[in-house]
């Protein structure tokens, strides 16, 4: 049997759409969290805005690539838990939002823990979905205490 | 091409209402924390069922809405992420579970998190899937250190 | 209307699939933490290989069981979260990982938390998917400060 009726057709690119974008956000934290440079840096368009937190954004790859490279310079380790990710896919764009629990080791070898919600927008280009724009909002952070 | 064979529409409809479901458990978190009540009734269908904690049911959009006011005046903030979520969809109905962690501020300020386990059980009416019922038991529970 | 289409198949089954590897994920953490010994033992495939930390390897269904029933002896209470769950599949076989949260009480009543990063192979076999292999490794661990 070939060909595929439209509407299945549509159907289906709307599951592995979301499927796609599930990965993108937990690739986020693994290429972040492992500091994988150009996987985290190919997570994202050419043109991308990436809004660290409220205030402090970045445009481009150039943009992008020395901001992460900040982070890792002032931040030890880090692990990113991406949780609630909802998107809505309209054909080649969508949104998403997810939260996200972060435990961050500072540059004086303490750690915290920390809620964030990351608002997103996706575009797909040449059959690839990426991040058009990330920003990130902290919520609720609190020290880990030391281990024994 | 046109006309969905049967076997593919029922596979497409399992895997469409599987993300819808997923969808509704990430709501239930985004709406509860961002205190969106309108948002929040609308996940539930007009008899569900509520068991905040074993023991505490609320029925009904009425109980649910005054319930989820409660908490928010006795909480100032909250932030619940779902993690773990599995379910059984059999045609118009489902049965789920889940793992939260939830974030609570008390009201004297403090935080506190703990794990809790979500058991669900999910109606499809109208095209619309949403809570006929929604059960919470708690886990480990513990305060949040305050910050430096 | 009858037939599926070769690709429609292959795409549905994958979806399927990655639906099916979520869940095993999933049932991990809930069987363990709920310590359900068959539903645990179950979700491996009889020569399956558990690499519980770096170093720490058990092959096999008695192997698993036996290493399992040794955690449960020793930890009074556990909860696994499972997050930024991604998987790769190829036909009958798959790959992925996942960062886990562990909320682990020890012997002596108290509770830390932790964050591992799991490694997966995955294999289908009469038509069930299962571990093939399973690694952890830890990272970032802080105790719980005990309650009020």
């Amino acid at each position: 049997v070939t060909g595929i009726p439209d509407d299945v057709a549509a159907r289906l690119d709307r599951l592995e759409s979301e499927a796609a974008l599930r990965r993108l956000a937990a690739d986020y934290c693994q290429a972040f969290d492992d500091r994988g440079l150009d996987r985290f840096v190919a997570l994202w368009h050419e043109d991308a805005t990436w809004e660290l937190l409220p205030g402090t954004v970045l445009t481009g790859h150039e943009g992008i690539r020395s901001a992460v490279e900040g982070a890792w310079g002032a931040l030890p380790a880090t692990r990113h838990l991406t949780t609630n990710h909802v998107v809505e896919v309209d054909g080649e764009s969508g949104t998403g939002s997810a939260q996200v629990l972060a435990f961050i080791q500072a540059a004086d070898g303490t750690w915290s823990q920390g809620v964030f919600t990351y608002t997103d927008v996706y575009e797909r280009r040449n059959g690839r979905w990426a991040f058009a724009r990330r920003g990130a909002v902290p919520h609720v952070q609190a020290p880990l205490p030391a281990g024994p």
